[in-house]
């Protein structure tokens, strides 16, 4: 069995933000030489999530709005989380939503996709660094 | 290591419908000869979902009422990604809440279940071909 | 390829609860002596969830009252299921926000986590004895 391991890192300049990061594990996945095995890609961070949709911006806009309307931000001070001197309580719940990690079927040394499955990295608590992690086991 | 793979192929008749996979599943691991390790099954389009619960026709209609109040389909324009010509928006939301994945661990050539685990597909966008993905490692 | 098996049980005094099962999950892993793989970590009844989030009290409280929103428990005449006599519709719809399992990396013998990432059982159906699986696999 081999394994391999890589982390991403992203710094999204707002709150809130989908970025399509399929490239990148297309990349690591052929750094592994694995050919046949199992890709877990998730956030390290508990106020951002790792998710496979559309790569469509109009969907993004959706899932925004509707995250929204689920766990609003505001009034920040309807979460206790936000007691602690926090006012991301709203993340740490969209995240649940959308989901902390995916994992991904490789087959003939590629990730086994459907015709329109992307890989999302989704920020809600933005303006710092943040990391996502990719490994990698298989053959 | 030894790996399997397999797709199912459903075509449900309406717009929504949960289909009870766990016999497939069952039938691709029996495939396989591989007695520990970790099944994946994914759906392979993003307006679907695999999950995890009771076989209870009951409950599948909460899901659906409840599904619906959290992401209605109708009115089709409160959704961006249908001015796309689409009018699937709210199933790539309900997606979102269902999971597009799970992974089973394999003991002793089973589905290593608790006593109500089944596996179900389930469809938010259908009268169309689509496909899940079953991917077996292990030994 | 080496694999390691564990049942976690709990019997949650009230309806909801959420257990930090870190450590729980790094002694299996020490018992495997896995050093490089995955853990599958999974509640094997289907009103529990196992997520990854924050150990923070607060943030808990947040779920309870978020989760109590999207899926009341009451009245329980609303949900279909609960017509078989059972009052826990809202457990099964709960645990699909929250999740039925999650995947870890282990890298260097080591849960490959995020600076604050901590897992979680989460209850919704409690006051019974009920369990949780930790598959390992790896070398």
């Amino acid at each position: 069995m081999k394994s391999y391991r890589k982390e991403l890192v992203f710094n999204v300049p707002g709150r809130r933000g989908f970025i399509n990061i399929t490239p990148d594990v297309e990349d690591a996945l052929r750094e592994s030489e694995i050919t046949e095995g199992l890709v877990l890609v998730n956030a390290m961070h508990i106020t951002a999530a790792v998710f496979i949709n559309d790569d469509e911006r109009g969907l993004h806009q959706d899932y925004e709005t509707w995250l929204e309307h689920l766990a609003p931000h505001e009034p920040v001070d309807q979460y206790l989380h936000n007691r602690t001197g926090e006012d991301n309580a709203d993340a740490h719940l969209k995240r649940q939503v959308m989901g902390r990690e995916v994992i991904i079927a490789v087959s003939d040394g590629r990730l086994d996709f459907g015709p329109w499955e992307q890989i999302f990295y989704g920020e809600f608590d933005g303006r710092r660094r943040k990391r996502v992690l990719i490994k990698i086991i298989g053959e």
